[in-house]
């Protein structure tokens, strides 16, 4: 896939909802994760998303948040892909945390050292990856 | 907080205004700071969001902008927080910087060096927090 | 400017479309560039926003995703801006890209080492720059 993007999730439009200005469309992957994304009606429109189409879900490392240890918080993120640690990059700032779901899909994140100290995230650690809606962006083969 | 987001803050909410895909809300904190969010329809439904409810909003570092100096600029960023600079902990490519504001409550923001060089930030700079409300999570206590 | 966003696009607003939450908002620069934003309602009232006024676009490195090679997907993102990478600035974790479009305007990004390697980005590559209309702040000069 040509995009920077570290999270790039395949499925199908499972739900479409329209609004004046944004639409909210619901994906399903073929291992049966369901990722929301809001998007303009303007991509609504160019992109001809409707239910049934092959779309990706595309979400930069910096967008994901990580939730550690057992759960005591709902969140208003709509998507909450839960797994386990696999792999921890630090640099100076900010670390690479890896997510393996069950399915095997990879999500990435990118979060200051901080937290994964916060959060005693280590290889092995569970986790739930959060990702708001509105920071997913869909993408259509051409 | 069992959550990667650097900035957790506290409060009831204080109005709430929805639209067909996305809803607008406000929470109030102890110390009387207003943070707007929008988060989804689906997300007031599932969460029983309400005035008076209490909840968190979550907000990754990368998410806040800093502006510095005079601000001879209005910005459509609903959440403005001014305070001063705490800490500077510089990568090779990002600096976490610590804002506190008057209240007491410490705001985390990652900006690149070249914006810290630019801006002129150093420990006691004024500057503010510029946070967009669609950048921003909610959590209710389970 | 005063703002840690490495993006600062200056133009003048083009189009406003109103919806009950939010708002989308283009404008377009004096090099015929135009950039999409989504801010809320509350925003374009106090900003007074309005077709004509003079605005620039505010985007953080991070929020910038890139695109490489010849792009065989359509993307939701509203603004898609077409350049060669003009330097390559690498951390621990992260490396910031500097794309520069053919007008001359220069766009900051902050993407993942990793993600640099799969694209094969290097000084003079071509690529595309997605930039999410919810993820760009409008700023007025007060």
């Amino acid at each position: 896939m040509p995009v920077s993007a570290r999270n790039v999730f395949e499925g199908r439009i499972t739900s479409l909802v329209d609004g004046p200005v944004n639409a909210e469309v619901e994906l399903t992957t073929a291992g049966n994760d369901r990722i929301v994304a809001i998007v303009t009606e303007g991509s609504v429109q160019s992109l001809g998303l409707a239910v049934g189409k092959e779309v990706v879900a595309l979400v930069k490392a910096p967008w994901v948040m990580l939730m550690a240890g057992a759960p005591d918080l709902r969140c208003s993120a709509r998507n909450q892909l839960a797994g386990k640690v696999r792999r921890l990059t630090k640099g100076g700032v900010n670390c690479e945390v890896e997510l393996a779901l069950p399915g095997g899909t990879i999500v990435h994140s990118v979060v200051t050292n901080e937290a994964v100290l916060d959060l005693g995230l280590k290889v092995g650690s569970e986790a739930t990856a959060l990702i708001k809606a509105s920071h997913v962006v869909l993408g259509v083969p051409a």
